[in-house]
């Protein structure tokens, strides 16, 4: 069985060296447009051959989708049209427009809407990592709606990453990840333009970044190419979680300014709890 | 040569830890109000005997102040006008009020106000750990207040910790520290908080929780004694980066209310620049 990887970066990459590192037969070839991105995969060892979507289509059992999210809503419909027996697993990070756009296609039953819960602030190629989905979460959705004969064999590679299972609506995914996720990166973007603005006028500010402000702000090194279309994708969403965090922040800032520091303590005491989900 | 640490939690434990693994002769001295912090203490071994503030006057040469801030300032002058030729220092992470406080004091010289730009979201005895300081900064700020006695005494301890050095007025020292570090910790109370809402309706949420979100989360489990007594130390600053750091948000907000992605993609680009400041 052949696989084909659409955009070897990151994500697609680190699928690519997981599954060479198993007993894998089968070749796994890349679809990348990045003519740089074509030449580090290769060198890298992460796929066999650089060939077209086409030839993908033509030579694969399976075709992995690890583009950017408005890139696989341009590619997805076209994909489908070409599909006769072939597996296509989306791994995108929004899911519930896709899942709309091909909700009535012939081939609906082809295509797997999977979003594995990994991922580094790092991008390309050279990013790539063999062990980055080990024991993480890989979240289906709609997983009711593809063939069986489809979902076993996406399920398989899920298998061999070493990752869980969990099943989910688009809305449900789409609103989880935007707390759990998009947030994040979003409060890291702003952290960074914050400090930076002020690095301007004061210089040596970052003589102090310590650890605190590193893993907090890790996540601002992120690619807007990837990142970008997830905002756009999952925007009301996004939108809804980001008036609560900044509602919150207000809050906080109030405490603060009001002096307070009874109601801060609380505040923060309150906010500690996330001890119970996080290790 | 003796030392005092008054407060045996993640700082004071971590700095005991440190010197009882270097060739440091002499007896370390815990003062600690708090019970089952001064059995834990003693268990792990972290401090020879729990004695008296007034005890640890008596016998240390050297007293270190690890604290919470407001305890700090409230402790810091009575200390001083016991003082002979000890040398005080303080581990506290903002510094404007406190040397503002004790500018005129006649033992002035045998107070060095330090703060080490290490730790972790754990708090008390058992977060202490050996290496917490190893390659971070000390900054000593207005250290030519000091004794020159004084200052070579406290210096000799950063270098056993093996830090490195770095000098700062009060005023650029609590304003820095309010960009690279207290808005941090903002950041994650409040990321914590706006997530801890959701989940309350939605349950499952934190199925979804990868490393992206632990990171920018984990500070927020840390101590609101602690914390709180810092943002009202350093108040002016907190509440101006804050402010700074609201509005980065709101106008990556509008951004995605507005669909403009272009303009959201620039952030974010810009965002990125924190590459050239953190590894």
């Amino acid at each position: 069985m052949n696989i084909g990887i659409v955009g070897i970066g990151l994500i697609g990459g680190s699928i690519a060296l997981r599954l060479k590192a198993t007993d894998f037969k089968g070749k796994i070839f890349g679809v990348e447009k990045n003519e740089s991105h074509q030449k580090k995969a290769l060198q890298l060892g992460l796929v066999d051959e650089i060939i077209s979507l086409q030839d993908a289509l033509a030579q694969c059992k399976v075709i992995i989708l690890t583009v950017p999210v408005d890139a696989i809503v341009n590619l997805l419909p076209e994909i489908l049209d070409q599909v006769t027996d072939q597996v296509i697993i989306d791994m995108g990070s929004t899911k519930t427009n896709i899942l709309n756009l091909i909700e009535n296609h012939t081939n609906r039953g082809r295509y797997i809407a999977a979003h594995p819960m990994a991922g580094t602030e790092y991008s390309g190629p050279e990013a790539a990592i063999p062990n980055l989905y080990k024991d993480k979460v890989m979240v289906y959705v709609d997983a009711f709606r593809s063939d069986e004969d489809a979902f076993e064999i996406a399920d398989g590679i899920t298998e061999q990453l070493e990752m869980k299972s969990v099943f989910m609506n688009a809305d449900e995914h789409d609103m989880h990840t935007a707390y759990v996720s998009h947030i994040s990166h979003l409060t890291s973007f702003a952290l960074a333009l914050t400090v930076l603005e002020k690095e301007k006028s004061q210089g040596r500010i970052f003589e102090l970044a310590g650890s605190g402000f590193e893993s907090t702000v890790r996540l601002a090194k992120s690619s807007p190419d990837m990142w970008t279309p997830i905002f756009k994708q999952n925007r009301t969403n996004v939108l809804e979680v980001l008036e609560e965090h900044i509602k919150q922040l207000t809050m906080l800032h109030s405490k603060i300014k009001e002096e307070d520091y009874e109601g801060l303590h609380k505040l923060i005491k309150k906010s500690n709890k996330i001890k119970r989900i996080i290790k």
